[in-house]
């Protein structure tokens, strides 16, 4: 018997990397994608590389069926997602909601940060952040997974060890880099081809939306008001990010070390290396991959993490999450996706 | 019972996609992997995308064992796969010879395009060309594949409807087009990122070593000597190939399309599109994208074709052999090699 | 005493690219610059590279004024062009026009290619196509300059002492490859970064609309009708072109090559190579590097060439043009723009 | 009467910009360029897109005529440089040294940092650290020239308006990004292109050499010894560099601006900008962009700058200073370096 599967918002990057991870499940069945930019069309019409997959004529319809599938997964802008995930809910489905609508669970902030009143704050409440490697236990149970944003995810990574044992002092800096599948498939004019080419630049350099949900999480695990100081920057690739955190810390750098590397060992998702991780290591891929150091001669931490914006960063870790709440084995498809190289 | 498989020059860009193949085969189990390079080296100190997969820590010998395998995938340049392919077979192994050493048929074509003498051309008549869209019938049983060059494939496999039909006059002109990792993992001046970035070129411009290749098989499909006027362009990407092909024809647009269609309509990896097919489609995975059109006004067929230089080019087609050969279906896992995108 | 400019259509790539070209030009005042996207705008304001030029306060303007300038640079859509161009010559002015509103002497081709009708017959036929290294003597006191097209100048300039000789037997076959400035600022979604990163393909591969450009010159200078088999390709870089040409033809290699030696021995901005000739060698500056071959196998003629799309191909030839009206030594400024590298 | 003036390495990425710069001056002669690798050889041979400029047919030469020239460009490694400078020195020569050798005014960092012992301390204390923009005074008298590093250019000029009003508490975070051509034309694994194109990492997350640098001027500058946590990025361009700046400060956001913008009110090459800088409007230019901003949330200041890393942060930089101590104005060729855009 298959688990029955929608998807709204299946014409953007995420929806459609979505897609290509769920191609690898018999027991998946992809009842209905929603787009309506091609509402009518077949998948195979706008994105020629499915002709030859089982989804090839898999039709865009404009708004989904809320009672067909068992599984929903919402790559919609914010507020529609803060809608059609309510409606759901009250349906009796099971939402993976890749927007920021039930991400941070201070409802001061979406008017702030997204620039709209969050009306469902019960809801809000219940929505688990589906990042497993923190937040597995609950993941499991949950109706509704707010599926982390991509710096919040290779941050917190970079972050939670140090976190949880509380050894973090003062703010954290922390810059990351982006490929520019990050800012969506819609058109703007410092994305067009020959103006992003051989270009990179900072952005949001004082208020990015991801803050907020950084430092939700933050006091979520330590119990403290710890700010971040982020600045994201424009990478001129398609598709990978590195977040690079530094905090002051009194652990040695063996501490440091077995720190992470004992919080992590049983982590399938997560690879800790020597060297500073490389976007093409991870490009594809549901891996998080973390250098951790220790400065001594300024006493701080240094940790950077690379994951792969639309997958780690968004679409393979919903799967990720839709595998803990399906009840399959959490590695399931995702340790098989396979890393294009060089 | 699982098949035992070796890769001699397991280094290379064609050695680490072969890897990444055949991780999808539960039925394979790889005994040995060969580079001078890295001898005594696990695959992931070398490539550490490996890290977390099955085969991570695989070691590279210097040499392979010559008995201890079904099948040998040789990755190797010409002279020493010319060696170690005549040895495996007198051992009574399958070969399938990644390089150009038993792909063209005149032995007397090696010393004016390869610089050297082909000492065994019993064995040379006996190699099957490994295109399974031309030749699948002699595939079935042979125990050496040459398996085809980059541009060879895809040119040819544009011509193969034309070229059965015996529709091509004079000559025919080929321009294509290669991403980077198509001349090796081996280090030169001009393939340095910061000037490869954002250049382009011809290379080549009269006397590729592909040239003889093209013409052989040309030869024994229609029995004519069709020469081949190619051009090869650096492309500044890693992977990905186009070969634009034309030639005059007297048939119509409606019967040359006709006759594609219904030359390739039970071709699991050929598609055939009504636009300019793209590179980005392919990447990553064993399809060949065609479009094909007449021109009326200079009375010359105009087919173009897309794959990725290191998949179709090399390495799932070595893939597709061995499927052929070992007697899996022949798509078997290639169908399922998933194209990452954007 | 200063020559007074104006440049319609001055926010887009040829607009900028003449601006940055006379900035070089202490004899040259702009007068204005138009863009009905940016009025009112300060050029520094929408192109922050300008900030610290002389012309960083320059005013774009909706109309430019047709009585304030000595020369109008129009860098327009084809139509608009069509009738500005008309309207300044009735006014007595010098005009470079970069559209191809008066590059095809046949007005019937208009329709065909370009979806209008041509009214102003009479100015077409006194307009001359500003190729220097081809019409130089007409283009001294020309009025109205139809400025060639990007892949005219890389094609033509490749074919001429070919054409002027009548040493071409049959049709032409030329591929082109064109960075994607060549398409203009406009959004469009296959130039959306993430999906032209990594990508190529050809496009318009039957009737490109430089088609009749080119063979309208070819007969000029021929007084034949030869056919071109042409098919662009896009290059996933910002600028640059190659154009790559073969035909028939029964000159033997020496005599080719002396033809090409010859014919260029004293032109400025043709540098011919024993090489295939690089774009990174060309962009920025107003050169076209030309090989030139001869394929004994086809009996072939092959010539490749490569220019900026944006300079030599569109803004830097107009300014070339602009020097011999002007009186300036024509290579004036222009031998001077440098060449970043790497 | 011109200046005469040789280059030593002239056939690194550095000497090859210093010549792109000074084919501009009808002021100096070239005298000599020395190479290793080219002896023998004419420029035009080695790097064609010189032919057709007056310095075509310079040869390299594999050392420098100590006598010949007013003005000797260093562009060697560190050693060699040493021990070339002091030569050079001691002949009365003007000297602009591009390598480290001489840029660390504590000898006991050569060891750790560059592995070699400093034996011209005596010429080390009088050689000028050539950042104009602070030390602009020193240089105009200076014989020896330390051109700066790239990072250390980048990041103090984002730091120098606060240094000098000691306004920093605690250590300073920087984040910085540079396009491959930092790294050199020597050939590497990593900077191959299929392996750089789509890549990104982080690299020397510790003690990259450029700290020392960087925390010597910084104690010259304020005489406090203030630490720098430093992690410089790999950007797959060839050119241009980004330096994110983060500390603490009690200065409100306006009086953070007002000093950044007093401070450089007249320096002809720094353009404050309220965006953060963008790589490509700086590429083949000597400007340095620069953002400032106090984020109020974690009361540090937020400063970002980009240059280009062989211009501004190498080459272009060598003549700002070359210019101020042959006596021409600062600005002087280097004002009409062009930016290509897009």
């Amino acid at each position: 018997m298959s688990i029955k599967v929608s998807i709204a918002g299946a014409s953007g990057y995420t929806g459609v990397e979505l897609l290509r991870i769920l191609l690898n499940y018999k027991e998946v069945e992809i009842v209905q994608i929603s787009s309506r930019q091609y509402e009518g069309k077949a998948l195979k019409e706008v994105f020629p590389f499915f002709i030859g997959s089982k989804f090839e004529n898999l039709k865009f319809v404009s708004e989904l069926d809320q009672n067909s599938s068992d599984f929903y997964f919402l790559c919609l802008p914010h507020e529609p997602s803060l809608e059609l995930a309510k409606q759901l809910i009250d349906n009796n489905k099971k939402v993976i909601d890749l927007s920021a609508a039930y991400r941070i669970k201070d409802p001061s902030q979406y008017p702030i940060f997204y620039k709209f009143e969050h009306k469902y704050t019960n809801l809000l409440e219940k929505a688990v952040y589906g990042l497993p490697e923190i937040h597995r236990e609950k993941i499991k149970n949950a109706n509704l997974i707010a599926n982390p944003g991509c710096y919040p995810t290779a941050t917190l990574l970079a972050l939670y060890p140090s976190l949880k044992s509380k050894i973090v002092k003062g703010n954290i800096v922390v810059n990351a880099l982006s490929g520019i599948s990050g800012a969506g498939r819609g058109l703007k004019q410092q994305f067009h081809y020959p103006e992003a080419f051989g270009n990179s630049y900072a952005y949001s350099p004082l208020n990015h939306r991801h803050i907020p949900e950084m430092e939700d999480q933050i006091k979520q695990i330590t119990g403290q008001e710890i700010k971040v100081r982020f600045t994201p920057h424009i990478l001129p690739v398609s598709r990978g990010m590195i977040s690079n955190v530094s905090f002051e810390t009194d652990l040695t750098k063996e501490e440091l070390k077995s720190l992470y590397y004992e919080t992590y060992k049983n982590e399938p998702f997560i690879r800790l290396f020597e060297n500073p991780p490389q976007i093409k290591n991870v490009v594809g891929s549901n891996y998080c991959d973390i250098f951790v150091e220790k400065d001594e001669r300024t006493n701080m931490a240094v940790i950077i993490s690379a994951i792969d914006n639309l997958a780690k960063g968004a679409s393979s870790q919903a799967v990720q999450n839709f595998n803990i709440i399906a009840g399959f084995k959490e590695t399931y498809v995702l340790k098989d996706l396979s890393i294009v190289y060089p």
